[in-house]
């Protein structure tokens, strides 16, 4: 499917998307392009990557497809370098939490150009943990992975990144990057502010008492906190906008325990266990 | 160590508790007292009792363990129900999830007999599931389960209550009722109201995109409704005074995060991360 794919940041989302690429032979080379000796030999070290550099041009040329998986805030960075040294032809994506700064910034970056296309990726997989050791072959596969399409995306490019993410078992879905950022906010960004708050405001000494149901509700609390800052910043008004809808769906609900209200609070947990059941757990996934 | 030890409700908890005692052999005879025909047949079908009867009496004479398993609304009343068959010196006991109106309640019924002792119990482990299908010998294993003492209750039941727990693998911590209702309604009470509001704040369709996070976050959403609304009630003073600790915590959080207060939020979202690798995935437990 492709020459060399270029993959800059092989953590645990680009070593998972590197494990992925050659265990189904999706290209003839992938190549990592890495900031320190360190993480290269380690990415080498878990088969991640064919070859590492630290050379962003040496990494970059050849290339018909780029993948940018770093921290949010880096990616529109790390693109504008990449195109620098992009052939013509090529196509960049990436694997940011959030996308319309990023989609807009790096649309800006390339400009009237056709050289190169852009289009964005958010495969929506991972866990708490961070770093190439724990990539995983299958990370991605039955996950949902959202592509952006704006006025300025390239067709082609587009059904080709849809196609690589559907190829490496995700199930892929269109969508505006500010529908995607508001979406998000809600089922990702979101469940990370309200399991810190959660894990944040229980006293170290009743965790003793932790059973599974704690462990599960703040297992994302154990992610990295400056990835997620970053997040959280990058999607600031999307992520302030469902704050605010989680906090007024919590307090309807705390008040009519407050109330003694039985039939309300067994009336709202019945339909939120149904619809969870419906969507989360459902047959069909 | 038994010789015959009756469960009073067999669902979950209270199968998992049957075939743990059957596996390890801690009494001759294991009965389970049911209200349904059904349910009996299937806690037969699967091996968590040697005999069901849906008779109070004839499951509570002989006993010298009765553990009352049902929803915590109801052990109340099932206690009263069994202390009139129970034997002289028989020992009652629960797992139910709120511990100061149980315990006060049946200490009540008790009163000044010594006839039968009672001692509170809560074996914190379980699932979103319900049912005796779900039961497993291991459920206890690894999991706090408290025991609760009062000026009332009998040190030799306690300490014999106590060694029952641990030797179903469970890490048994004894505590007052009152201090178990406080910490249990942070630990295990607030979780579920905060993955229910989750849930139930976040649009069905967007929950087509939720990856691993959301899903473990909002897990316990999926657990039975009406048995958790009588819980929420059940321990309603320390479940609001916990609800109003998590809504602090959380706009403390949020609003660091709307004045753009980068360095806050991260400082902030280390700490969490922290102590919850400290307390929850550490080594010891």
């Amino acid at each position: 499917m492709f020459k060399k794919i270029t993959i800059i940041g092989v953590g645990l989302i680009g070593g998972s998307i590197g494990l992925a690429i050659r265990k189904r032979k999706l290209a003839r080379e992938v190549v990592g392009v890495f900031r320190h000796a360190q993480t290269a030999k380690r990415a080498l070290r878990c088969k991640a990557v064919d070859k590492a550099t630290m050379d962003m041009k040496e990494g970059v040329e050849g290339a018909d497809l780029i993948i940018i998986a770093s921290p949010v805030h880096s990616i529109p960075g790390l693109a504008r370098y990449a195109i620098r040294f992009a052939d013509k032809g090529a196509i960049i994506t990436d694997a940011g939490s959030t996308k319309s700064w990023i989609v807009s910034d790096i649309d800006k970056a390339i400009g009237r150009s056709k050289a190169v296309s852009f289009v964005g990726s958010h495969p929506m997989a991972g866990s708490e943990h961070t770093g190439v050791e724990f990539a995983r072959p299958d990370l991605l596969e039955g996950s949902p992975c959202i592509v952006t399409k704006t006025s300025r995306t390239n067709k082609a490019a587009l059904a080709k990144v849809a196609k690589f993410w559907k190829s490496l078992g995700a199930r892929v879905e269109i969508m505006d990057p500010a529908e995607h950022d508001k979406s998000v906010a809600l089922i990702s960004h979101l469940p990370h502010i309200v399991a810190f708050s959660l894990a944040g405001c229980v006293p170290e000494g009743a965790m003793r008492y932790a059973a599974e149901g704690f462990k599960d509700t703040t297992r994302v609390a154990s992610s990295d906190a400056d990835l997620w800052a970053d997040i959280f910043f990058s999607n600031k008004k999307e992520v302030l906008r469902s704050a605010r809808i989680f906090s007024d769906f919590y307090w309807r609900l705390v008040s009519m325990l407050s109330k003694g209200d039985s039939r309300g609070v067994r009336k709202c947990l019945r339909a939120i266990k149904a619809k969870r059941d419906r969507s989360v757990n459902g047959p069909k996934r």
